[in-house]
């Protein structure tokens, strides 16, 4: 019976040992805080992700290790790495941390994305922004996640006031323009792969986003079938490219039918959560497939599916388990603003049935602005 | 967030706090081994089950108390429901501890079953065996499950064995002669019912046996929508009279288009395992929604399911998990003889997928016999 060793406590973790336990693993997480909540299903190490003899003691009492937090530090993985199979690699890691890396990844393999630059200096940044036009976005190069280390350029005095920001990190993470992209839609391919190169995706996935965190997802995306099929033909080459093992998201902008790859997160991802209801096989199960060397399992999406994030506090769940369509995943997390502390996953036959349900839940717990680009889309489905 | 407490560590257990971390539960085990599967996902704590003191104990540390083990002495549950709502209540137990109470309950709701008679000595054996005829059965009435305690009664020769096998336990468990039924196929129902009244009912199970023990399950079963209606009327009766919450299974013998109701297990049972992968809501989910007063999930089959149990050691993974259809349930257990270790579902849109991928798996593993039956009722189907 091999114990899997997780890299950060989060509810992806969390998730990853309900998909797990069943495959006969055990579980133990390392993680900063005493309150992880993955730590309410596992073993729970604390210790801070440069602490070196710390990682070093918990590698040894795993067999495998893996991450729900790519941010963990590049010595740190080193040093995992030299003791233990770690998924997904070290140098994919790296490649994923950093914006301007993965960029020059994706521009190395044909992707089209969005102009970037990278900013050493207040000169630069004025330089590029008067080439890329206004709006654009300074972004630290590394550790920003949900919208946070960035600063949106919509004027000339924005330009000073976003140094202000972020200039002092230019050294510790680097910064990085990018140019704002006036998308269609939000799309994401989550998809996985084993060390014996066996790659599956699961149907692409629309996304909408609030203040920089992810709202709503919902699959199948409704896209022309090329269009998801080059999706998922870049997922595989990045994978490829990185001799990538697990789950990983490439979140891609569509506009006027082209194609904009944004960025990759080297983890199980948010814009994942429906497979855990709506799928044959969910990421969290695939993921731990793909790092034990077993066979990736179907990615078919069962009828329509969805979700809906959760953020600061749990609604109350009742009418959401009132619906046939739904299905409830409270993190067990305390409350508190704009964290992720669960979501709610909805399965359907089909469009119509899914925009009755959604209509229903947005209705009964005053959420109609959360559902409402999802009817949107339902509608034209 | 509430905490459950469970009576008994195994992997029903083990599958509850599955499905219920989800729904935001915390979860403490309560079983005499300190090896108790469910431990590894939740505080185990150690303790025999008439042990008062320690059941005490243990319920002043959670929020409710449910049971993956139902023969739980009375006197324990009585001081355990002193203390926390307990599901399935005390009275529901204490019948369904007792199978000459739970035949006299389905009498008295005209409830059709095989010839049962009570035995407290060697004559009146002899003389009930002479009433019913050979071959019958006699069983102890209470801590009976998987085919234990049972001795077959096929001779004369073998009236004075049965009697040498079980009579020491008439008074401590008392004894019970069952007629035998010459049975087409064998059913289950599983069923929850909350404290609301709410009442849903999987689709008909079929299950095969082998030395008493659940080999298989198949469902939808296949026989005509007026017989499985009947089936889930008794369970439904059953429910309602013993003001039941949480989830039952009743168990059935179909013959000729009679239906006789054999026995029930009052909490989720191993003929509803393949819910976990192949209906819209498992048996699990829902016996932690019934407790704890939410919504009954829809339990629709979600095409065609079945479920193949993994007895004494687990087989090799990877022929399961290759299929598209296939899921894998590792219990955590050390391999013992006849144990049950695991079992593996299967969820397909129709019949034929399914028995493809059932020959498939049978070939791989070296267990034709196994899947043989399956196969059988899906080319019927």
């Amino acid at each position: 019976m091999k114990t899997v060793g997780i890299l950060g406590g989060g509810q992806l973790a969390r998730m990853m040992i309900l998909a797990g336990a069943p495959l006969g693993l055990r579980f133990r997480i390392y993680d900063p805080s005493p309150e992880a909540c993955a730590g309410q299903l596992a073993p729970l190490v604390n210790g801070q992700f440069d602490d070196l003899a710390a990682l070093q003691a918990f590698a040894g009492s795993v067999d495998v290790i893996t991450f729900d937090f790519e941010n963990v530090p590049a010595a740190s993985v080193a040093a995992l790495s030299a003791l233990r199979p770690v998924f997904p690699n070290a140098g994919a890691l790296a490649v994923a941390q950093d914006r301007l890396s993965e960029k020059r990844l994706f521009q190395a393999l044909g992707i089209a994305l969005p102009a970037f630059a990278d900013i050493d200096s207040l000169a630069t940044l004025q330089a590029r922004v008067a080439e890329f036009g206004m709006p654009c976005i300074l972004k630290t190069r590394r550790l920003g996640y949900d919208g946070k280390g960035q600063f949106r350029i919509r004027s000339q005095a924005d330009i000073g006031a976003a140094w202000q920001a972020l200039g002092a990190q230019v050294d510790a993470v680097g910064l990085i323009l990018e140019g704002f992209v006036d998308f269609d839609c939000e799309l994401s391919v989550v998809a996985a792969r084993n060390a014996a190169g066996q790659f599956v995706a699961w149907p692409v996935t629309r996304n909408w986003h609030v203040d920089g965190v992810l709202s709503a997802s919902l699959a199948p995306c409704g896209l022309p079938a090329a269009v998801q099929e080059r999706a998922v033909a870049h997922a595989r080459a990045v994978a490829e490219h990185l001799d990538y093992v697990g789950v990983f998201a490439l979140e891609l902008f569509h506009c006027d039918g082209a194609l904009l790859v944004n960025e990759m997160a080297p983890r199980v991802h948010n814009s994942g959560h429906w497979t855990g209801d709506g799928a044959q096989t969910s990421q969290f199960a695939n993921h731990l497939r793909a790092g034990l060397g077993l066979p990736l399992g179907d990615t078919a999406v069962l009828g329509v599916a969805c979700m809906l994030n959760w953020l600061g506090q749990m609604p109350e769940a009742a009418p959401v388990l009132a619906q046939a369509a739904g299905f409830w995943h409270d993190y067990g997390k305390q409350p508190r603003a704009g964290r992720k502390v669960g979501h709610a996953n909805f399965r359907t036959d089909d469009a119509p049935a899914m925009a009755r349900a959604l209509q229903q839940v947005g209705q009964a717990l005053g959420r109609e602005a959360q559902v409402a680009p999802l009817l949107d889309a339902l509608s034209v489905a």
